[in-house]
């Protein structure tokens, strides 16, 4: 009785687009606005998916309140209100497309989950762009 | 040609997270507010989901508008305005955890679904919690 | 400078809508379903609307943190995780009608926020179903 | 590292479901007010959702204004403010359901999107009907 | 003790925006692709808000019960999967843009709701796009 | 005949709250992480709501094209993508919180709507955030 159990939560952040191999030119022909040298941001919305067998004795597939509080200890303390490139060391190397991060969002959250239980991470860059990774 | 068809239906119910053989401190640890022995509630939200082939006649996978009664017979009549814990026989001696309500609800509309036609029920606790069973 | 900052916030209760001076049929033929002795409940969703002058050194109405931690502390800690009709002073003799207890939001609410703003309180009972309340 | 991209868009336009091998009376039975020989309309909502393997380079599984522009160019422009019976040469012996549509959809934008990636098309006929297809 | 209650409900229609004064050029210039003559459409949804009194018996402003019900028999069953411009009287001469439906609808409802309490009317013809008339 | 039209737009941008007058622990206390000195965002919704009479020519208010189009040209094009502390003239020295950015943006579009009409600005700073002003 395997059962997926998903949970919202949300962080707002500045980034760019920059690849450094590139000059401004050539990332601003590929990443267009979104390489301004000055950043711009976005309210970020993720969902955290867990499947996994339920617990015949709590009928959990895992204790919500654990996973809202891992989200914010992990996730949210470490990206909400910061400057994505300048702020987070996993972001110092690598470009913050909403590819990038819904990979590190997922590495970040795999060490926490149990490992028998699937994870998948959504993320909403805007209302209108998401990207979801599973591992 | 198979396409997944889905339909959206609420109902509105109170319960609470129990387990009879823990005392109510215990169940206090577990459940923390959600025990609450007085109950609470929420707007339950469902998405029925039907993966089958595309009728070439209709251009139907099924008929919407019977789905949507057939939700409403055996789902929303159940369910809608009711004490999960005391009025719902399936609740009776379960716990009615967004788990084991997701269960229930597929295996209730299981029995109306065409046999060859896959199902997958989605229930929003909250707009921040839901879970998903596929069977 | 009048602007109007707004703040959503959310409480899950149970509740029942009953007029102790009826008996029980007169109650189920005025409030069909929601009379249901038994309870049922929602995800109530509320809005906190505060009309105020912009300060010219903040630019703040008011420190939007401030207010979110005034309607978790004075509202959210009261109505959430409730048995309206059981557990709430104002709701043992008073019907929990989305009206009445928009107006007792409204007047916990008016005792905290500066008297020269003005405060308005909208509250979703569901989806569909708002209400709201000026004082 | 394959990431799932997501983007939204929209298109309103007017349809009947109809099938000319049924006279009105069968049309009317089967498909109800749907069939309305004067034409009803939606909010056409889709997600177009592609798998792929992340460019080390750019960070992107694709280039969402890309992704953007060739919605617009091969659906919206296809099918926005279109009578879908009347206006569409894939509707016009075919049957404009919401299962075809999405299947149409998918069948135009396969051409467009590399082919090494997975596509999967979801269309919201309503906020409460919706269908998936992913070829 | 004054409350404001609001109702959504929901419609499907077909529609135009034309002058008859105009030819189809000046049409065209004027209302763009909306002018379209062969229909595009919308779902439609609405928002009926009435401000009155509470009730001190029953804690209603009014019954939203019968609220909802007056609106499916008025509204929803003129308006819902029709061609606005062809099938309903009062386009047959008014030129169906938002503005106009949200006065009609105005106009149909203010016979029904008591006269001492407020009705405003709120109309989405997309998400993006919507208008609200008071009277 | 007056009725309010409204549009829906947004832009993403940087930013930081900041008093140059206050060193940056006094920053930090009055304004917490939003003083950030390397910014965060957001993804800005603006509603843009006109009260008008209704044209009888047209049934417009005013033409909702032009009404996205000035939006885009005057607020999108100004906002979208930018620092605003760093890269927009009115918030070099104005603290860029929602209130004072709602003002800013309603200061620009008065200039463009028709004097006999009323405008309001509304502005999401997150889904749970928002401020309106109406001069």
């Amino acid at each position: 009785m395997k059962v997926k159990v998903n949970r919202k939560a949300h962080f707002n952040a500045a980034h760019r687009l920059h690849n450094p191999i590139w000059d401004e030119a050539k990332n601003l022909e590929v990443f267009g606005k979104c390489s301004n040298p000055h950043f711009h941001g976005h309210n970020y919305e993720i969902i955290v998916s867990v499947l996994g067998e339920v617990d015949p004795v709590t009928g959990y597939v895992l204790d919500m309140k654990w996973l809202k509080d891992i989200i914010a200890e992990k996730v949210e303390e470490r990206y909400d209100h910061k400057n994505l490139n300048l702020e987070v060391e996993e972001f110092k190397n690598k470009n913050p497309t909403a590819e990038n991060i819904v990979i590190e969002i997922w590495k970040i959250l795999r060490k926490e989950i149990p490992l028998q239980m699937d994870l998948t991470i959504t993320l909403y860059e805007t209302p209108r762009n998401f990207v979801e990774f599973s591992g």
